[in-house]
């Protein structure tokens, strides 16, 4: 089963792509589609949808997942942030590929084993979980592995309720 | 000149056309794009994406305008609203329109002459410079009207600025 994780923004979205294999989950591919500051959104949202569709055909996951709400207070950054995610969300149900969504805290929850575990906890069992060499950079990268990672757990944890053995 | 505004919103999303024929502004066309709240995100932002697509196919904008940004404190709505008005900038995007953005001061401004008119008045303003017979409903069309009226005026004022007559 192949997940991708998506950390959603205009100008650095992080990208994830997991295989879950028994228990074990393996990265694929992880980086980030980024844009320039001085283009005009709309130009910004096509290079996104465009870059997105590319690597949704290229790695073919069967599942994303993203964080359910950047709980930032600041308006205007989860109004620049949604536009980005819609573009994400559009190409994804475009290709019938389902999305869950997870809290901050169940991100933290599933990767660390504690809700309230801060940034760098996080992206030290990320690289831990995936025996990386070292942290993926920016951060939005190791968030968006880390938000796989979550929904990678969940998928298991669905299974064992439904009485599958986990492939 | 056929502007095209737009309210954006994931339940409701207000459009109008209009054609700035000289100084007059004439309605073309214009209504919302409506989709059920028990629907998951992802189907709502297609069928969103899908409407706008057939709406700009079929009355052919030549520009477009949208509220610079929704300042509503609630953040889940600010990050609903940027999703919807996310799609509809790539739709306008992928066919080359150009997209201007109007603070809600700047529509009150263009439309009743005062900044810090109430929506009302806006609306009123709106049935009256259009020659309709009643205020559009639900509010989010009166107010895709709005700034399409403020566009068409802003345009207007650009073309005279040029030194060219408006045609």
């Amino acid at each position: 089963m192949r997940v991708l994780g998506i950390d959603p923004g205009i100008a650095i979205m992080g990208f994830g792509f997991v295989d879950k294999i028994g228990h074990r989950i393996a990265p694929v591919q992880y980086g980030s589609i980024q844009t320039e500051a001085n283009t005009p959104t709309e130009t910004r949202l096509v290079q996104i949808y465009e870059a997105s569709c590319e690597l949704l055909d290229r790695y073919k996951p069967q599942t994303i997942a993203v964080e359910k709400l950047f709980f930032n207070k600041n308006v205007t950054n989860a109004f620049s942030v949604g536009q980005a995610r819609g573009v994400l969300l559009l190409a994804a149900a475009q290709r019938g590929i389902p999305v869950g969504e997870y809290t901050p805290m169940q991100v933290k929850q599933a990767v660390v084993g504690y809700g309230g575990a801060e940034k760098r906890q996080v992206q030290e069992m990320v690289k831990r979980l995936l025996k990386l060499s070292a942290v993926p950079k920016p951060d939005d990268v190791a968030d968006a592995l880390a938000v796989a990672i979550c929904h990678a757990h969940s998928i298991v944890l669905n299974d064992r309720m439904n009485g599958v053995t986990p492939s």
